[in-house]
């Protein structure tokens, strides 16, 4: 016989796990509005906040930049352009795995950029983001993306499916 | 010490915000089916009943469309041959802020047509979905949309994700 | 006057419904991540298994493959080549309504392949996801695609959304 107690518990575990996920998918949602009205330092600064001050950000063909300054930086002059020329950074609807104060989700990335009376699709990649809870805030400490041109690379990324699957969420 | 009633009143709190972040985004998530198989003035009419009586749908290029009837009429005529020819308006995954029975959610659109044997990018945009809860009903009161061709207006639409994200939910 | 009992029961409902919700979206969602990095038969029985054993795919300009093993065999070949030269399968946000053990969810399915230094648009589709939970997994037991090239085809799917708007989700 389950208890009021004991009712209580598991509905208030499922729910802090049903929150978690709603912010997960809200910090990854966040992305795209956010980057594609950065054409200034200042919001450059603003979009690494989305990471921890110690996170990653590892892009296909663009490098490895560590640390915010460093992810802050990557956005300046090149992604101003951008930006300017019209681009639309449309993140996919990611799958989720919680363990504890740290998260696993895997999303597509797709980048559409202006030309002519058309937009071009520029990019199309595998994303993993490794994420972390801060003070009950979820931040990104390692998003790692890769084109999906038929590189082995994508495997890596994209391959973790079958892992995370065979897990269940934890608080 | 939390009491079985403060504990109930909280999960039920959190579950009703859980639920009101379920309907949005199946409110968002039946644009696309409803308009892509509109080709008749009475599917039409169906399509602006996601907008309340007096709701507005400001559309870039197109302009702002005031009351259900407007908004119908948008639809008429031009949008049945995108229909009969090949169309995919896929909304994208919104960030959402709900404030009581009102909400907003930002969110892509990309809307893509049959060209041949493949599919052209003919819009990406930002959009703005005002939001508010009629009756136990989640319906549209103002969707503004922007092309991503780096107009400013741009700014207008996708820049207030900052002032969303310094906010919480309340119902 | 509710009773601790009646408020205790509703929670457990509602709760299981939102992760009834997440779960469908989880099988959606890790479906492009598995067949994007799908070139040996090993892995294409590992897609299949998303499927009950006796499940369907329907697939546009492809047929209908009828059980697991004809799942898993549509993908020898030919779809190894596309994840060999580049392919995104990106699967939308689905408009979900449960029923009980049984669900309907309708999304959209863009697939991308990299060509040059870019990517082209190869499918954009109606998805109409019929899924059954098993032993407590959601698993599909027809998926029906149709491509979004103004083929009268195209309303039998996404024309649903009208029945699936005009019902609850039922435990």
């Amino acid at each position: 016989m389950t208890t009021v107690e004991e009712r209580l518990q598991a509905l208030e575990n499922k729910v802090a796990l049903l929150e978690a996920r709603e912010a997960i998918r809200q910090l990854i949602a966040s992305y795209g509005p956010m980057v594609d009205t950065t054409d200034t330092d200042e919001q450059s600064d603003m979009v690494a906040t989305l990471w921890i001050e110690g996170g990653k950000y590892d892009v296909d063909q663009y490098g490895l930049h560590d640390g915010r300054e460093k992810i802050a930086e990557s956005f300046h002059g090149f992604h101003y352009q951008l930006v300017r020329d019209g681009v639309g950074h449309v993140m996919g609807t990611p799958y989720i795995r919680i363990e504890g104060n740290r998260a696993t989700a895997l999303a597509y990335s797709t980048v559409f950029r202006a030309e002519g009376d058309r937009f071009v699709v520029w990019r199309v990649a595998a994303n993993e983001w490794n994420l972390v809870c801060v003070d009950g805030t979820w931040m990104v400490e390692l998003r790692t993306n890769r084109l999906l041109n038929g590189s082995d690379q994508v495997k890596a990324v994209f391959g973790k499916i079958h892992g995370l699957r065979a897990k269940a969420d934890t608080l």
